[in-house]
């Protein structure tokens, strides 16, 4: 174990080597580790489900006092009916330029029954869970932690860490005496798990105050082999839920098939309509107006390390949608996803009837220079070109009687992608930064993910990167979420360089 | 209300005047009403859900004691694990033919917290219960009932009202004097409503006792007009549940959207290539070798009066399947239906993600030329050609790795359909005899349904003609399950007729 641990330092430390933000976030850390994990664990100690108004104030008042720890300004800033944005400032004398630190912290609904421990009760183990990692107490100040441990708690790694790793980052490079350059501002926000419902208000009601020449968004994984990467942009999102319609009731299949219409068969015809066998959207005007890759973008994708066959195996798949295209080129293309669907019963709770109802509801995801609501009106088009009669809420006996074809279609409110051009000063800027502290790093031109990017783009006209340090197995959104120890010493000595750029 | 009755009486008479034994029964029904309904009552008391293997036998020897005290010898007839089937015989001395009365004492499972009132206690409603009919004391012995009374138990209409008809109609023709001239033999079934899994056995085991020129299942409802009908067959009915597979678990939408297998886009893809727009099975040699109607039926189905509107009126459709063919016809082809699928969740409980499975449940109607076997596996073959791996049980890791596409099928047990042929000499008396009692009647090739008919006709090589009795708003297989005794007082002189043909 010894020998393991003076390799991964030399590996770590060759990489960091040329960023002295980053070499004394290196040394700090070595010497506060059980400090760090200590405020850490205070943070994740509080409850943070979006809903959870109560404590998602003790945290937002948590997180201003560890601002104001280190002297930097805080304030919550709301809309009513909003939960808090926890701003917090550094002004930097001279500096030409603003710096804009996201994470949020707040996290996802959760049912503490699926938990190996309480989510809420921060717990180390030796290794991960489902490895077999064991819980084990913290080791006494001036002891060593194995990078390889992992801490679990809901927020662990979505998204507090990155809080954890800027604060800490911030007391490192000011022991070390290392100035900022720009001027820096904080915004933790609370809500984003609920889909950041208020974020575009809040920041439309204070411009001067989130103003920034570069918004940095510290969320999300780094890349799947461990790597870390910067991706300058996400999907958008929108999305449809279609319910078509048979008789009034289920009727017996036997006496009337053949006869009434079956919603889920429409419903399967329908959906086949939009998407043929080699997962292309064949929605007229689907991809009209999208905005080609870059030749910079192009050699971005390809020069990331390949981990299709790596997935595959993990998700036990034995093909891929729109083969061979990869994964890092598949996620600049929109996608047309049925994330459920159903119709009466199957399994031993199926009868022999015809369904009254089917239902699917899909999810769109989009790249730049598609428009969310117009993208779901082709869709809503399409439907009709399938000879629908098309209603925004339920039909009743007379509508129903009086159409062939009736489809109730719900359309969700949406976010279109924003992808900022790799090639602009501040982003070239941003992956010389991340590379003299990390070393070389993946570049993807956006995720596949959506986050609310068009949130801050739209008020604030600014530019976003998204530069995450979680570990990629940290079980974001799920049960026994975590953290690699390792990718929070990662994040700080990254994020001390970030903060000095 | 008075005048109504007597118009409904002359009406009814009018019908009824040319057949002797049916005349005798109306007279024997109106001075014994509530004699009769009171026996019918007690019987429906009997709770009689399938699988309920203690009240099950109550009712066979309920039933065996009724056809005692009717001077009929009766026994009750069983394999191993089976519910009884209760045989009674009427030897006619020079008779040259048997007819075999079928019916079946079981019922549909059933929920008590759906019925208006409990459906083992049987009450008499003054007219349908969603039309505000409240219950009504029984009259007293000698008063008349409203025939457009309903009485409501589990079991009114489906199927212990032909029980009832049928052995009231021989205390009426015996009292009149009237003789039986054919050997009639009654078998009433205990698992009906369980899919007859033992009765083939179980005739097949005792040939000789069943045996008869004509088995007469009566069983199901009258026409949708409210006519009186003859029904030579059923469809046969099989099916098959097909899982499809795509990552191992849910996945993040965003993430891997495009790139990792939709099962539930892929299910409908495979739903969508079996049938086309206009109802059309698309499946390979799926109706190679039907047997064509003959001419005798399709007049029959043409003289049939019209009920589609009516139906889609009361169902809510603008449309049908397969226009502007009508229900009558269209029951004579087969029906790929289905009957329900699932993929990840909907509506509230819909997360962005890309479903890890889903299941179709489809059942198959056949009709004469078709073999349950054969057409399930046409349908594998279907599958297979749209390029998934077919399997019979759950693949692991290893299998869905090493296959693009695999689908999980499990075929359900099928059963033939039969169609009697309309111009067999005994088909024809039939038609005559119930004419004789009931005026012209409906006659159709098949219903659309399913009966256990092969399990009758394979091992006795008899014939079977359907003649029904119960209304066709009974609520059959449902809540609140009801006979109107108008279709009782019919089926009795239907029955007299029949026992006397």
């Amino acid at each position: 174990m010894k020998q393991v641990l003076i390799l991964a330092f030399l590996a770590s430390a060759a990489l960091a080597q040329s960023n002295p933000a980053a070499q004394a976030a290196r040394q700090w850390r070595q010497q506060h580790e059980r400090a760090i994990i200590d405020e850490f664990i205070a943070l994740l100690a509080i409850p943070d489900v979006t809903r959870d108004r109560d404590n998602i104030e003790r945290n937002a008042d948590a997180i201003a006092r560890m601002l104001e720890r280190r002297g930097v300004a805080a304030r919550l800033v709301t809309v009513p009916g909003s939960n808090p944005v926890v701003f917090g400032e550094i002004r930097t004398p001279g500096a030409s330029r603003t710096i804009v630190f996201y994470a949020h912290y707040d996290g996802q609904p959760l049912d503490p029954k699926e938990w190996a421990t309480p989510p809420f009760e921060p717990v180390l183990r030796d290794k991960p869970f489902q490895d077999g990692g064991k819980p084990i107490p913290l080791p006494a100040a001036g002891q060593p932690f194995d990078p390889e441990w992992r801490l679990y708690a809901r927020g662990s790694g979505d998204d507090k860490a990155p809080i954890a790793a800027m604060l800490t980052a911030l007391d490192a490079i000011r022991a070390a005496g290392i100035k900022t350059r720009s001027n820096i501002k904080f915004a933790f926000e609370g809500e984003e798990e609920g889909g950041s419902p208020n974020l575009e208000k809040i920041l439309d009601a204070n411009r001067e105050l989130f103003a920034g020449d570069l918004w940095l968004m510290c969320d999300g994984p780094v890349y799947q082999t461990g790597q870390q990467q910067i991706v300058f942009g996400a999907r958008g999102d929108t999305g449809l839920d279609i319910t078509l319609y048979g008789p009034r009731y289920e009727l017996h299949s036997g006496h009337y098939g053949n006869w009434a219409l079956n919603p889920a068969m429409m419903l399967a015809q329908l959906l086949a309509s939009m998407k043929n066998a080699q997962g292309r959207v064949t929605i007229d005007h689907f991809y009209d107006g999208i905005t080609p890759l870059t030749p910079l973008e192009k050699r971005a994708i390809a020069q990331a390390p390949e981990i299709d066959p790596g997935l595959m195996r993990e998700f036990w798949l034995g093909s891929t949608e729109g083969a061979p295209a990869r994964l890092n080129e598949l996620v600049t293309l929109p996608a047309l996803n049925v994330r459920g669907m159903a119709s009466s019963r199957i399994g031993n709770q199926a009868s022999n009837v015809i369904p009254a109802t089917a239902t699917a509801s899909l999810d769109i995801r989009l790249v730049p220079g598609m428009d969310a609501r117009q993208t779901t009106s082709r869709v809503v088009d399409h439907i009709r070109k399938q000879g629908f009669f098309v209603v925004d809420k339920e039909p009743d006996a007379d509508l129903r009687r009086s159409h062939p074809k009736v489809a109730f279609v719900v359309v969700r409110g949406g976010d279109n992608a924003v992808r900022t051009p790799m090639d602009l000063p501040i982003a070239q800027e941003t992956i010389r930064v991340v590379e003299s502290a990390r070393g070389p790093v993946v570049k993807l031109p956006n995720m596949g993910g959506s986050l609310p990017l068009t949130s801050i783009v739209r008020p604030l006209g600014t530019h976003v990167i998204v530069v995450p340090i979680a570990n990629h197995d940290d079980n974001q959104h799920s049960f026994n979420e975590n953290l690699r120890l390792q990718n929070l010493w990662d994040g700080i000595e990254l994020m001390a360089a970030l903060l000095t750029m």
